[in-house]
């Protein structure tokens, strides 16, 4: 057994059956940890975080939005679509126009306890919470 | 242009200097984006979400959370390498048995985020709000 595998398992076998029980009976399913993966799935990418942070700040046109990232229209585009499909932004057309907000605040809570989360080690971390209110 | 691009992007190009000034000076640098798509990617994976929905409920030996989520004790203790390195986990050792339980509060949130933004559609999201409290 190597080294690492010693430290995260018990050194014999040893089920809790009334533990094991306890947590089974409020246990999600497959199905249901799947979504909530799909969801941090969404979040889980570089350029949706800075689009959904720039977004928290104000509603952007999809142009405006491309040029605070400094990325392409399309490459925007694409990312605005999934951001769509999983509800995490909306968008209203003004003429021409086309302007990207937050679909809630969800997002500001998650970009916050993830912050936050980091902060315990990571100085960079505290300071951008000071951002989000 | 196809129709979904359309549907995604400005009609004509149409940039707001004053918005994108403004949304720049508060922005976060790549590093920071990355590092929290990070923390996203770690809770984006349907087992490390049912592992740690199991520890909000209690703490659990290596063995216990194995049988909970009805996996293999190689692959729970791999997964809570992971956890275990980003920070959402933390152990005591209790003579040769392991236990596990969530490292702090932040996870319980996200999940409850999570949940929350999902239960807008889904039946399913709003009834594990009631156990996360």
């Amino acid at each position: 057994m190597a080294d690492f595998d010693r430290f995260d398992r018990c050194e014999v076998t040893c089920i809790h059956e009334e533990a094991v029980s306890a947590v089974r009976q409020v246990m999600i399913s497959d199905d249901v940890a799947q979504s909530l993966a799909d969801i941090f799935k969404t979040l889980a990418d570089s350029t949706r975080v800075k689009m959904l942070f720039a977004l928290m700040h104000r509603e952007l046109c999809v142009c405006d939005l491309a040029a605070v990232i400094r990325a392409s229209e399309s490459s925007v585009s694409h990312q605005l679509r999934i951001l769509r499909t999983n509800k995490l932004v909306k968008f209203r057309r003004d003429g021409k126009i086309l302007y990207y907000s937050l679909a809630d605040d969800h997002v500001k809570t998650l970009f916050k306890q993830g912050l936050e989360h980091a902060s315990h080690d990571e100085a960079w971390a505290a300071q951008f919470l000071d951002f989000i209110k």
